[in-house]
């Protein structure tokens, strides 16, 4: 096969039109794997022909279109279990082999995927440079004087250097985004719990997600919406509400994003520009920015290695780091220190300072769709890293460390490069089940700052960008729930924001309907005989349109109304049978109008 | 004034007809209180003439009608802040004099209502008796050798001696819960969150509650729709979703409750009978009974005082009890005595094993509207308290003390006596922020059993009980979402569950709609000539509605459908212009015949 692409819908095209097999393509990854290893340090262990055949053999007697991921070669980050194969998190002494895959493992395998080897990271996850090793430090994949980013370090390179179409890292601090801003791939963290961490060697166990390295975000996007299932084996698994699925419903239109009001590039000369540039691509796509102080998010990130959870890294390595204190790098041992000292009383102090910043960081995302920010403040060279461990690494984690711990979703996206050829990205984040949402919205802009892929592959600009559903809804009003009039107060007890006031199509009639208690008008859909009706587009959380719903006595109720601009909007409409007595009220071209006059 | 009904409708309209004025009557609560209070040792500070005085002077320039709570005397827990007036938290070290009242106070006074007093309460809310305050033992309110339960001591008292309409306690193991158990009161224990905690004195902040204790659940269900709002002063305030607020909309039907398969009555021999006769009081509303596994609960439950949430407590207390041991009660010293030793790996150990019982508890919820179970193993006698201050005080958290850890909402309702006169209770909870639902279904139990009220008030059982919404929501299908057809899907991936297969009213006809991916039908009223359409009512949750309306294409919509048995349920609708081209089908009865059939 001459194409290395390997993005899903190209993989599929090739199977399907018998250009490739899974058995052929993938013996030339492992083979161009085994080349890159001496130089990359990508794999910790290569599966061998033995180890792989079961995963082909069980593709053997199914149809590529019985399988979502039929024949899809995946790498695993080896603090993640695939049944039979060791799993070290890059600590030989830790080293144990399971007897069964991780859950979100099984279910990439059940779905057709092939994994092929186990990837490489910073020692028990601990680290953002992929220097933190036992197997060799993971080297970037465009620049060698840089680090691959870690602790996700092999699984990025598996990606970024195509020996696998998507990789499984993990993110408690920024492990799943860091190694994507700098290999020009997108990092997929997800919401806490919505994919399955059982089978997941900890970091800290109440902040852990698994992430997904993919070329594009249409990508993640795909891999997501097949394996978000709640996992009765994971404590931590949480139901994914249907509003984060991955239904596309129409292109991001108009949306509003938070920029930090303080932007730190340490000095960075290049990185403030290419931030400007995502910002006015993310614009140019219909978002209007918003500043936000950033100073609670940052507080929020320092508490991650300064405060106690510290202590749930210490508690998956501090024994073995007490009985073989060699068994752990040094630069480990020295992040670990502070965790024995670390008390109950320090622990929940640190939950409430936390808990104050949540508060002040989630109030200034009430009313925003996501927040843009540079994925690293710069990159950092292998030389920094040799001189001093900490420090860079530290700040390789200023715009990730807090995702987690205040619980929202991220995806890093590529957004170009800097002009000695190293990849440079951005980061979308948002409330947590808003993921979906955002890997649109990283699609988009990925689209629109047309940045080459891996491989250097063009992205099709031409073809629409994925939209998904955010966790608010619009809602077109027409009647008792306009701004200021009577039920108008059923909007604002839910959290509702009034977006625009407009028209609808000129294809309704407006009817001012018989009894109640309140009084109503019902709009009327009539194709040939109808105006444009004045109506408000409000935007409420989807949580609360059941509610709302329940509260609607017939005959109205919530269908979809055609706008002005052509598009059609969850909104008021009326039932048929409830006209009866009603007094049509359409010349008066709205029920303010109808109001102040009659 | 000869009444001494303090229930807020009774109140309500001895004011409104002239017969008190507050300042009248609240005078002759406080002659009672401080006759009262050298047995009962209910009041720590009983508001002089000039503390007094500023609350009634507000409400002199006030309509009765302008303010929902004019005039309502209430008592307050002494760990919880009213401005110019010592909080003790029954520690006279400890003492300090707040500025300000707590926010839920100052909510409760611009609503009209008057503050008579600080009460007495299990030290640092360390307790579950109402002994353990250098102010006196709080004895109960019917029996003379029995404890008022605690911790929330005297505001029990307060309400159940009738010298104020309700009072203020506070919940972290049950204290809002085990003295209205104890004293024949409603003790209404809402979500964690929903009602501020800033100005009040923490025990365990990550769990602390306020509590209202009221003679019944209407009263306790009006006052918490008055004051659940978001504080943005309190770090661990929540916002209510909107199907968790107060509008009664019809009267609690078809429930399902579970029952622990466990039940501990501790060899008491009434306790066993009386609540079998809550459950068949359930049963006679309309509950099914469901046995549940206690073992995860009760398991959770020993987490809060074996576990490192003593650390929590150890934090407000631990420097005083440092530098003046003697200024803390042996029996608190000694609970805080272990949190000293543990270290920040303990804690976080306790949240994952908290976490996977959660998880196996919210199982066991997931298909139940709520739960039942006693509120106490069994009484305790202060004999019993005097000789053993831990044990007793244990036995009696049973069933309370695992619902914060837990993250669950509760209400204490009356459910009879104990043939020694002693008031006996049940406890209803269920999942975050189905509180007006737990309180509708409380006042149903509560009218059923027809326990005489405090005061020995009866309550009007004729009048039907209030019901409000579920955070789950029926929806009647009638088209490609019935069970197992094409769209159905979209409802099991929102966790629905089927309630009933049943018919409309006869007044619908139904139509096979032209267009669309997916053949669907359109269900119209028509009063005149319409037919019983075959449709099936399912279950599922309010939050996953907004998602669910917005993949419904036009002309479908959702809104009010009529059914057999008369009642009318959120359902499929459709508008009147979709008929174009459609088919009448109605002979055919429903959509699967018609499919079966055509």
């Amino acid at each position: 096969m001459a194409s290395t692409d390997l993005r899903l819908p190209a993989l599929r095209a090739a199977y399907r039109e018998g250009r490739a097999t899974p058995r052929a393509l993938i013996a030339v990854l492992r083979k161009r794997a085994a080349r890159l290893n001496p130089d990359y340090k990508l794999f910790i262990h290569l599966l061998s022909d033995e180890e792989i055949e079961p995963y082909f053999a069980a593709l053997d007697a199914r149809d590529i279109d019985s399988l979502p991921l039929y024949g899809v070669p995946f790498a695993i980050k080896d603090n993640i279990d695939l049944a039979g194969i060791p799993t070290t998190a890059a600590c030989p002494a830790f080293a144990y082999t399971p007897v069964e895959s991780a859950t979100l493992v099984a279910q990439l395998v059940a779905l057709g995927a092939v994994p092929i080897g186990k990837t490489n990271l910073d020692q028990f996850a601990t680290g953002l440079n992929g220097t933190r090793s036992p197997y060799g430090k993971c080297r970037n994949s465009v620049l060698d004087a840089y680090p691959s980013g870690g602790s996700s370090a092999g699984s990025s390179l598996a990606v970024a250097l195509g020996v696998a179409s998507f990789a499984l890292g993990t993110d408690t601090a920024g492990s799943g985004r860091v190694p994507a801003a700098l290999n020009n791939l997108v990092g997929m963290k997800g919401t806490k719990g919505l994919l399955s961490t059982a089978g997941v060697v900890p970091a800290c166990r109440t902040l852990d997600c698994v992430t997904y390295f993919t070329a594009t975000a249409s990508e993640a996007s795909e891999l997501l919406a097949l394996t978000a299932r709640h996992d009765p084996a994971d404590a931590y698994s949480r139901a994914n509400p249907q509003w984060n699925d991955a239904t596309a419903f129409g292109t991001v239109k108009r949306f509003r994003f938070g920029v930090p009001r303080q932007l730190e590039f340490a000095g960075c000369e290049e990185s403030p520009a290419l931030f400007t540039q995502a910002c006015a691509a993310l614009e140019a796509i219909g978002g209007q920015s918003v500043q936000i102080d950033f100073t609670p998010f940052t507080d929020a990130a320092r508490l991650l290695y300064e405060g106690p959870w510290v202590a749930e890294r210490y508690s998956v390595a501090g024994a073995l780091m007490e009985s073989q204190p060699d068994a752990v790098l040094p630069v480990i041992r020295d992040v670990l220190a502070k965790a024995p000292g670390a008390t109950a009383v320090d622990a929940f102090h640190a939950q409430y300072k936390l808990q104050a910043l949540k508060h002040r960081c989630d109030a200034a995302l009430a009313n925003l769709d996501c927040v843009l920010t540079p994925s690293i403040p710069r990159p950092v060279t292998l030389a920094e890293l040799e001189r001093d461990p900490i420090g860079p690494n530290s700040l390789l984690g200023h715009y990730t460390n807090f995702m987690n711990l205040l619980d929202y979703a991220a995806v890093a996206a590529p957004a170009g490069f800097m002009r000695n050829g190293l990849p440079w990205g951005v980061t979308l984040f948002g409330r947590a089940f808003t993921d979906q949402y955002l890997l649109s919205v990283a699609d988009a802009l990925h689209r629109k700052l047309a940045v080459p892929l891996i491989g250097g592959a063009q992205q099709d600009t031409d073809a629409p960008a994925r939209a998904a559903r955010h966790d608010r809804m619009k809602l077109v009003v027409c009647g008792a729930h306009l701004d200021g009039l009577a039920l108008n107060a059923q909007l604002k007890a839910r959290g509702a924001r009034i977006v625009a006031a407009t028209k609808s199509a000129p294809r309704y009639r407006l009817y001012a309907l018989a009894g109640g208690a309140v009084q109503r008008p019902g709009m009327m859909r009539d194709e040939a005989n109808g105006a444009a009706i004045a109506v408000e587009v409000w935007e409420m959380p989807s949580a609360e349109f059941g509610s709302f719903l329940a509260g609607i006595p017939a005959p109205l109720a919530l269908g979809q109304v055609e706008l002005a601009d052509g598009s059609w909007q969850t909104g008021f409409v009326c039932e048929a049978y409830g006209l009866d007595g009603a007094v049509d009220i359409t010349e008066y071209g709205g029920w303010r109008e109808w109001l102040r006059r009659a």
